[in-house]
């Protein structure tokens, strides 16, 4: 483990994105969304997957210079095709047409297809947060996890996030995998060499797996609520919305096709639509109502969570986004803490490039 | 358990919904939505709850004849005070709002306060299928919820509905509770005098749970996930995220506040809104990509998932709404089956307008 500065790590995936072929605004994006995970404390999300991006680059399936275009539209909606640009610079640029629907109508909504990979929604969805507008965001991803009663993969984690701003309280912002459990949580157990919590995972044949290492069996990760008995085909519906309202609404690819992240697992030769989908919205606070009065209502809602009893043995309730924010003040301030294989993947990746780590 | 044809219960219900004072088209609206549940399979929801509905009525908590009104609007917005009625007569109207508006601009968006109870989600979200929308629903409720690291309870059960139309296949339609199990699934296992499965309640030291009555001794309901290791802070965050779209942006109370059911549970002395909160959405999906389009690939979506290969002992994968959708057959040709106390409660609150069921 070793740490770095935010500014260390910016400058050296900047350099990358450009060498890539990125021209200096999309460079900036994408780096800016990659990080964004590292500071936020999702490792799996950030600078770990630059050279999976670098990878899919190679092999033509991510377009550095793509003429991203809304392909349709109408007051408060547009469809948008990415051009297999990185999902890093899609889906700002989606989320800000959604962003500017809102300023005129009240909300936008923007399904994207042809995309790739898009790092965390929640960076998204925050970027909502500025303008008095509710933001969300939500992706497909390939195929890691089973409905309810299934021996397949069909889903992706597919990812929901909100970001709703308060007044002198911090944002509301969940940023959740509609899983049980997120696939970095097993790679962080894998590492340890430690099971995994039982509802988790399942084997390739549906049977309930505490193996760290199952998914690369053909097992399966299990929808938020882990069995029928505890709900997962709540969580296998959330997924199959995110899958539908990215994927099929776009034109995009959808369910077990959904074109993979790592470059060497081949992409399912049938192919629905074009590549990975999104799905952002936007909602102008005053809309509805006041800003001023929604966000002193929201910093009420937020005092009063924050005061519920805890169970004995913790401090106190929590609110979604705390943790993530408290992780950005400390690693802004005390650097990012890079795992060894980490900086080793990124080492090889400079040297592809003639740029030192 | 006795068995009633709909048209039985149809009858009776409608001229309960009259004798309140309800004029014909309120009491049409509110017939309907309420026994959509009982048809549906979810006979929590239903005329199990008519008298309730009757009780709150007569403590003056619901107004029967409402004049329920836009208060604020953009052309894809707007904010609905509901004038205390039927939430079963409010949110039908609203969400005829967010489908008009939807026509206008692709897409409607709906914040209600002021309301009450109103039925199952999903009866709302199915208007949008008929005119080729996706249609979603969701409504705050009453606390028995506890969040994730909290003795208290702070949320209701908040559920979120979503219906997207399909082409041959019947459409897909989740409703769902954002907890581990709905309240009614309790009281199931009440009657049956039996222990509920770990991981739906706690007590009220927020000590886990199998006590199917652990709710009328303070105990609380979990959100979807269950604990933090199987991503109850998930559940929670939904839970939240629809208190906020419905409590929040409407101007209706909210969290811990939000008025009971029960009309003899006292309400709350601070409120810091009106009412129950609902938040709606109607997307058109031609403001995305052709619908016919659309629907075909959703009728591929729907029959890959229904291949997927079941696990041992289950004969197919689910779509979200086939198990309500054969119960609605089922119900519509061969009766509803009442138990013998909602039948007995449903024939006292015939006595008190001289009316025989």
């Amino acid at each position: 483990m070793t740490n770095f500065s935010f500014e260390q790590l910016y400058r050296f995936t900047f350099s990358i994105f450009k060498s890539m072929g990125c021209h200096d605004e999309h460079a900036t994006t994408a780096t800016k969304t990659l990080l964004s995970a590292d500071l936020r404390g999702i490792d799996s999300h950030g600078v770990a997957r630059l050279s999976g991006y670098v990878r899919l680059w190679e092999i033509k399936r991510v377009n550095a210079d793509p003429q991203i275009k809304i392909i349709h539209e109408t007051l408060s909606t547009a469809t948008i095709d990415g051009d297999s640009g990185l999902g890093l610079v899609v889906a700002p640029f989606a989320m800000q047409v959604a962003i500017d629907k809102a300023k005129t109508v009240g909300t936008g909504w923007v399904s994207v297809c042809n995309s790739n990979h898009f790092g965390i929604a929640g960076s998204h969805a925050m970027m909502a947060l500025q303008h008095d507008m509710i933001g969300i965001a939500m992706t497909n991803a390939s195929a890691l996890v089973a409905p309810t009663f299934s021996k397949e993969r069909m889903l992706g984690t597919n990812p929901i996030a909100v970001a709703i701003p308060a007044n002198k309280q911090p944002a509301f912002v969940a940023d959740m995998a509609t899983t049980t459990a997120a696939n970095g949580k097993l790679e962080i157990l894998q590492r340890k060499n430690e099971d995994i919590p039982v509802g988790w995972a399942q084997d390739k044949d549906g049977i309930s797996s505490t193996d760290a290492n199952i998914i690369k069996k053909q097992g399966a990760l299990l929808p938020l609520g882990s069995d029928r008995e505890h709900g997962s085909h709540k969580g296998y519906a959330l997924g199959s919305i995110v899958d539908i309202f990215s994927g099929i609404l776009s034109g995009g690819s959808y369910g077990p096709w959904v074109p993979p992240f790592p470059a060497y697992v081949p992409m399912s030769e049938y192919q629905p639509g074009k590549g990975l989908g999104h799905f952002f919205g936007a909602m102008r606070i005053d809309a509805f109502r006041p800003a001023a009065d929604f966000k002193e209502h929201m910093d009420n809602w937020i005092r009063r969570f924050r005061k519920a009893i805890p169970m004995d043995g913790h401090e106190k309730v929590l609110i979604p986004g705390d943790p993530e924010r408290e992780m950005e003040t400390i690693r802004m301030k005390e650097g990012i803490p890079i795992v060894d294989s980490v900086v080793d993947d990124l080492k090889k990746v400079g040297e592809k490039f003639g740029i030192d780590f």
